[in-house]
């Protein structure tokens, strides 16, 4: 029995962009068919200066695998004590006919790339088809994460970007200029950043730096990924009053996404989510209504999506012949 | 960064019985020292013929490592269908101070071994030191695990065994016979079985054919392995309540040891349960008080008997330079 065995590089060379988009749609697009069964995941939370590991589970009747993906963060002494990155991951695939073991990869790039193309999948889903503006509140790896993600789904114009360390803010703009050729204008307030946006993408560690509300103008689109754990804030919950409010799940965003803030002030009760963003790819649900309508898509991050990435990636090393392949039982 | 790979003949070479009894004793005592951190498992249920995997996580402070064990079974087709095992095992283990994988390794062999050893350990601390007979309901795999771990720490004059199956009875003797050169009595029924026992183990499917209260004799030492899960069931639960009990964890046995059906009937309260085995290994707790007791272990099996059991194989191949060597990140 072989287990195929990807390192990082490989995983890295095995998937583009694209094919990460039409991963996460599906994952979206089966979480919404009754295609999928995904268990609360577990974790270990370590002494400061230690960080976290937690274990995702998600099993796809679709494709009939069942993945498991390991993944720990927040470990600052690692590369200078250790000699090794501050967070990992590894991912199991299993067939689900058999629960036979056909392939553990590095998983480190995997809660990046697939993070990066929910934000995409909603732009396509609920922004004005006319948007041109990219505001980006954070400038760290998944605000560019963000951008690489858009990019492959629509012409970016202008990019308006904000963080709180402006040598952050400096080097995001550089890079996004050199790799993707768009203009980064470097606001000098968020309000100034958020007023200029078409898409509003969030990306910060949701320590209480919030976007209120007025300054979003009708017709925004709003990305908010930062907030993915109970206590994290992005965003003045008044936002969501008179906004559309989409999720990738119901369940978890009320628990643990920006949506937790609005229903536990009453601002919005629970039937006031609109949709998860699967209803709306799968035509279940209407998506954007008019021009002036302000969207919200609130993502916390599903084991689907880290399944139906991880499978393009294992079916890609096949039909490639890459990897190594292990016996774990002869 | 290094992973280990380890397969399953590897495994099978690198632990010796007697290490499996130290690494459960070690866990045992560690759940009772609050070095332990155990979250719910995770599972996926599958619709049959499929069976069902399982994700246990634990982490030991004493030894800093994290150990999470996928482990399926009941998948009667895979053999013939599939040309793999019906229940198959994978462990990861992560160095806690980094989170960084150290080890894959198949784990097929040691829910057996591990679950093997916790009978003995029980008999050590609670069984009678004259004890000479052992009873055997069941006749399968962990039945001769049993015999395989207590053989390790007693002289067992005689086995009397029983099973719904003659064919599986005979097979037990002929097995038991041949590799511990322990007469094996083939009983022509439980209670005549039961009543011979010194200590006496059930390792069942816990569906239902119970061990009778009156059929014990005083002074028995009961090993209760089948009853892993609500509903299962070996024992008339009026054993319970002049019985010493002792359980590997209170939390686990309450809800899915034999210990459920007592509390459920109020036979016992939670506070009649004696002791976790870790406090008596311990000494926080007394053990047996005289002959005439009857003493129950209920076994459910903890992630951490699955942490230090893997550590020491792990830590058995580094040393005798056994296994593969792969770089998940360069």
């Amino acid at each position: 029995m072989k287990t195929l065995l990807l390192n990082r590089q490989e995983v890295s060379n095995l998937i583009c962009m694209k094919e990460v988009i039409g991963a996460v749609e599906e994952a979206y697009r089966a979480f919404n068919s009754n295609q999928v069964v995904q268990p609360d995941h577990i974790g270990i939370d370590l002494h400061p200066p230690r960080g976290d590991i937690d274990f995702k589970l998600g099993y796809y009747k679709g494709n009939e695998i069942i993945s498991m993906k390991a993944s720990s963060g927040g470990f600052p002494n690692n590369p200078t004590t250790y000699g090794v990155p501050s967070g990992m991951g590894t991912i199991l695939l299993f067939d689900a006919r058999t629960c036979a073991l056909i392939c553990v990869m590095d998983g480190s790039l995997i809660t990046g790339l697939r993070t990066g193309a929910s934000g995409a999948v909603s732009v396509k889903a609920l922004a004005r088809k006319n948007s041109k503006k990219i505001t980006s509140i954070g400038t760290g790896n998944q605000a560019r994460m963000q951008i690489r993600a858009i990019n492959e789904i629509m012409k970016i114009e202008e990019i308006h970007a904000w963080d709180h360390t402006p040598e952050s803010l400096s080097k995001y703009k550089a890079d996004i200029e050199r790799e993707f050729g768009i203009p980064v204008v470097m606001a000098n307030s968020k309000q100034e950043a958020v007023e200029q946006a078409d898409i509003l993408i969030t990306t910060t560690r949701g320590k209480g730096s919030v976007v209120e509300a007025d300054w979003v103008k009708p017709g925004t689109h709003i990305v908010a990924i930062g907030t993915d754990a109970k206590g994290k804030q992005e965003f003045d919950p008044e936002i969501f009053r008179n906004a559309k409010v989409v999720v990738d799940s119901i369940m978890q965003c009320s628990e643990k996404g920006e949506t937790q803030h609005p229903l536990s002030k009453n601002i919005i009760a629970k039937d006031g989510i609109h949709a998860e963003i699967g209803e709306i790819l799968l035509s279940k649900k209407p998506g954007r209504k008019s021009d002036d309508e302000v969207t919200i898509f609130d993502s916390t991050g599903m084991a689907i999506q880290d399944n139906t990435t991880s499978t393009k990636i294992y079916q890609n090393a096949i039909e490639g012949k890459v990897g190594t392949f292990f016996e774990f039982i002869e």
